[in-house]
């Protein structure tokens, strides 16, 4: 890290904040998105001051740990999962906050200039302006999570919608089963195709073959996480490979739907699942067979972002680039 | 309309020229989107030249009836079912052209400065600009004819995708019923909230009790249409409203999606059964109740259009307007 600082020490350097309900994470990013240190602490809920203060803490601890001084850092720029309108999070229930002026709060805080974005856009920011999908005009930026953050690069701007409340793409619905959704709706894509499903869907196949290679590998673990269902699949297990290939078509239908609305280049699939080629690569033939038009419209690719959970932290740092 | 003219001669008037894939409508339209005249004959399909042949017939028509002089047209603006970009049809399956380069032929037929553009992108146009949303930086437009169209302004600009191949809204997947579409999808939106659908319903309905009201409407009047449903119920048919119900309980499912994407501020519900207000009336709540967020989200009004079936001649006209 010294090393690299003594290095760049002309390249401009930033903060970055990812905000989370559980952990807020902080970064010197410099402007070529590499992370030079970070720190993370738990996120305070619904106290907005209090997380500000975490924020500043982490700010010093991340500055120390890069061996960049305070008065080097160029801006500060946060992402929260929720609406964000010109500084402002005007709805982020995760966290208890409505209406916080979060960029004002930071510009104050800090003495420097200060930018806030919604989480799912801030990690698009990243890919778009220093990852997987520079220079292009269109891209959807899609993570699979807990549920699914989607966020749009529409004809070079990025997508805001009116309160810039758009973006919402896991709460498409894209089935008929009557499952019910956190937002009220059912039946919503983010229930049949985010990493929870990925999870939901290896405990069922446990549950139905407690002897097979599944359970096997899950009770090996102790535990039931992400690399469960491709460990088996690695294995052998026919039954696994099934499953990942359903969860495949209910990811492929929201990504059609995306791209027969919005049409973009390039989708980016985020979200620590979608490092598993075995996952990703099926998609992009899905999804060009799917969406309208087929070859006489442009094709749609599907690719893995360069910054995984590190997009946050880098995006909203981009915020603040020149 | 003499008299017309004769009042308003100073004001700009233009050609606007609506291509569907049954007949070419042409008008003249004045720059406050009133239509001074127009004539429509049929398309010639898959001959993009005769086509041209039969505009420019067209035209010379319209100039005729409205009692304008060739000279007097400022420009001639053309919306054709299919993606179009940068002047150029790529891909109309509905006329049977690809690749058709229809701004230059109609400059060289007219020696007018001319535009082109899809016919769901020009119907939005002549709504943000002249009708129902202007001055809103997020506005929707969802046709329900044959198919669903859509078409979308964010933050302030048309929105057209990669190749300008976006918008295709009506091909968003919201069941699971494996109803077939013609776009190699299943369950697409389309198939379960057009105006086809509404005659499908209206049939099956029909079908299901010979003897009810609905069925004797529409022996009354020789055929089934879109106004046998409404009239049905407007007779207190309780049968016919539950069949209005569940068609609009599936219009609200995907303008509810696109909602949660966009976030409009207004979406313009076009198309000659938009005009039944019942039908519209309970979108808006529907639409509300649904989305991401509720009340800590910009309301989304869902408003009848300005132009109806003028929509294509007008919004066609509108891109060479200044």
């Amino acid at each position: 890290m010294g090393k690299y600082a003594l290095k760049e020490r002309s390249m401009s350097v930033y903060f970055g904040i990812d905000i989370g309900g559980m952990s807020i994470k902080v970064g010197v990013v410099d402007a070529n998105g590499n992370i030079l240190a970070k720190c993370a602490d738990v996120t305070p809920l619904g106290d907005p001051e209090a997380a500000v203060d975490v924020m500043v803490r982490l700010m010093r601890g991340a500055a120390d740990a890069a061996k960049v001084s305070w008065e080097e850092i160029d801006g500060v720029g946060a992402g929260a999962p929720g609406t964000v309108c010109d500084g402002v999070v005007t709805y982020a229930t995760n966290l208890g906050w409505y209406g916080v002026p979060l960029a004002d709060m930071l510009r104050k805080a800090t003495g420097k200039p200060a930018a806030v974005g919604n989480d799912a856009n801030c990690a698009l920011l990243a890919e778009w302006r220093l990852g997987a999908a520079v220079g292009k005009a269109n891209v959807a930026m899609v993570t699979l999570g807990t549920g699914i953050g989607t966020a749009f690069i529409a004809d070079g701007h990025l997508l805001l919608g009116n309160g810039a409340a758009s973006g919402e793409g896991g709460h498409i619905r894209i089935k008929q089963l009557g499952k019910k959704c956190s937002c009220g709706r059912e039946d919503c894509w983010e229930l049949y195709a985010s990493a929870s499903s990925l999870l939901e869907r290896t405990e069922q196949l446990i549950e139905k073959n407690p002897t097979g290679k599944c359970a096997a590998i899950a009770q090996t673990k102790g535990k039931v996480d992400g690399f469960v269902l491709f460990d088996a699949i690695e294995a052998g297990d026919e039954e696994a490979e099934k499953v990942l290939e359903e969860l495949q078509v209910d990811i492929a239908d929201g990504l059609t739907n995306i791209a027969n609305l919005l049409r973009p280049e390039v989708i980016v699939m985020g979200g620590g699942i979608c490092a598993q080629p075995r996952l990703l690569a099926p998609l992009e033939d899905m999804v060009n067979a799917r969406t309208l038009g087929g070859k006489n419209n442009p094709h749609v690719y599907v690719v893995k972002p360069r910054f995984f959970n590190d997009a946050g932290i880098v995006g909203a740092a981009v915020q603040v680039m020149p």
